[in-house]
């Protein structure tokens, strides 16, 4: 796995030599994981005129697991109280003989780059701006298993959910005990912050549960997702309790459905990624829910939960294959509720049989 | 409550004129809250040279119960798509006809601040630095009834998983349930990820729980918190499982509970913050555990698990009364595991009785 790393670290290398950059310092913890196979906490990689090196603090109690990185790599671990491993990295990089440094100036506080320009004023502070994010945007199929297998933890705990009782739980415990399921199913834990909303709450995307209790006759949203090795997806559903949905509630539900098979089906490579939002998106306002629906409708997935790309009206660019993103429409009506359907699926070329849907749970509306 | 925030932001403001700047922005979303009571996502606060705003996106799917803030504040929604708050918040301060307006340096990143300077060049951005930091460090009798309850829930979730079986259970699952305990006794949710640690694990502060399964013979060192109304607390605790500890494990807790019993007992009003941590540290090295144990003893809690005071070695400045701080030092034993003992307690002048303690589970060493 190690020449993974490594080669990643190599294509960030030319692009910043490419840039006039001889030198990258890399601080954001999700890039630091991609360049590296692991995070531990406050690492920062600095990407040297010669060499690599992994910039380590001494983190009390920190679990030597979590340091567990390309052994290719050399790691260097700064004394307790040794300051900022940023800081550490700029002094590194002017005695290896660089003149120019690229940080990550989206990551970084103005405090910090203040206190690392300050200890090597004659190194050039460059911007790294989002190229690790960019690399990172298409994944390769060691990625996308780590992610097909977040998708089945995900699956497999909003099923067992839905075979328990729901009525008179409330938002929190629902919520918690997905979380529960995540990781017995085997996820380091969750992807994000589990949101269950019912009723009145149901539709709205990011809610946060509530002690409000599912009662007969509500809409209820779920939203969750696995993070397996740092791999994280999503899946959202939405549920009717009680044996017969409204008829407002069918009527919405096979709208959002529309509208988010849609935006599946407008996945492909060379696809612009403001066309799958205008896909799903045209469908709802034709519906007049033109101004209740969410600025995007959809993003990236991968070792963060939201990732470039942004499926959005004013987002520029194309899809690649192999590009794992949401597809995520909803509408909430103020007092009543709504829907909201989300899944995770990787760009694949028609001739691979098209969009690789990976969170399988049923998208009929099911009366609970 | 709103006279609270208000007064607040008087001080603030008054301390920013005093440095020579007419307006501030607070971007840190902890300071947000302390001088709002609320902080909707993403949401900034400026304090204008005429009125105080609080600039908010638009977020979809929100909970307006988030934005809840205090009602004597302007509230500015900003459109969807309508970029930075920051951004917007400086192009308002320039209207008002602030020329200077000292922000967050500490908080905001490169990026994010030179898009604050671009849309203004002609207003001077200087550095608020930690002054909201600072003014949170003394707590109102109302912040310290919330670290009380918090303190109670947590005691509480600890006291009901000490009554359970605790044999063949994981680390993770442990974990999953205390918080799960956390949020039935009505935290709003853990104060911070829920450490337990088992046998070769135990005593490291901040360990990430694992699958490793509590065995007999085993210490078990847990550290949880609950966050009420924003407030969090800490309490970590060493156990024995089985009916005898060895002589090493009586051994070891003696020693840090004593450690930890100096901490607590050197806290009072006027006590410099390294002589807490000398306090504990000094009776850990005398035993010969100099090298092992944390670069800190204890640290500030609040709307902030970890907030100022550091109580360390190198760490400048006194206590106060109604400082609320975590007194825990631990010892590690690699491959043996160890002993950590964590409270929060308030400073407090001798004449009111001293140090007041929040979290009252026993420190007695428990064989369960």
């Amino acid at each position: 796995m190690s020449e993974v790393y490594a080669d990643r670290r190599v294509r960030l290398r030319d692009r910043c030599a490419a840039a006039g950059s001889p030198a990258a310092l890399v601080s954001r913890p999700a890039n630091v994981r991609y360049l590296t196979g692991g995070s531990p906490a406050g690492a920062v990689l600095l990407l040297g005129p010669e060499e690599d090196v992994l910039l380590c603090p001494t983190v009390p109690g920190a679990d030597p697991a979590d340091g567990r990185v390309d052994e290719l790599l050399r790691q260097l671990l700064l004394p307790a109280g040794g300051g900022d491993p940023a800081v550490a990295a700029v002094d590194f990089a002017r005695k290896a003989g660089a003149d120019a440094l690229a940080v990550e100036e989206h990551h970084l506080t103005v405090a910090r780059h203040r206190a690392m320009g300050s200890v090597a004023p004659r190194l050039r502070l460059a911007d790294l701006s989002s190229a690790v994010e960019q690399l990172r945007i298409v994944k390769d199929e060691d990625e996308i298993a780590c992610l097909r297998i977040a998708a089945e933890i995900a699956d497999q705990a909003l099923g067992e959910l839905l075979e328990s009782i729901l009525v008179g739980r409330t938002e929190r415990h629902l919520a918690l005990e997905l979380e529960r399921r995540l990781v017995d199913h085997g996820a380091d834990g969750p992807a994000f912050a589990t949101s269950v909303a019912t009723g009145p709450h149901s539709g709205r995307g990011g809610h946060k549960p509530t002690d409000r209790r599912v009662e007969e006759g509500d809409f209820l949203s779920v939203c969750l997702g696995a993070n397996y090795r740092g791999y994280r997806c999503e899946i959202g559903r939405t549920f009717v309790i009680g044996t017969t949905p409204a008829d407002w509630q069918i009527e919405l539900y096979d709208l959002v459905f529309a509208a988010q098979r849609a935006g599946r089906e407008a996945l492909a490579p060379g696809a612009e990624y403001r066309d799958i939002d205008r896909a799903a998106r045209q469908i709802l306002a034709a519906a007049g829910h033109g101004d209740v629906s969410a600025p995007l409708t959809g993003h990236g997935v991968g070792l963060e939960i939201d990732e470039d790309p942004q499926l959005a009206p004013a987002a520029m660019g194309k899809l690649d294959a192999c590009v794992p993103v949401t597809v995520e429409p909803g509408v909430h009506l103020p007092g009543r509720g709504g829907v909201r359907i989300d899944d995770t699926l990787v760009v694949r070329q028609e001739a691979d049989g098209g969009p690789e849907l990976l969170t399988i749970t049923t998208k009929e509306l099911l009366a609970l």
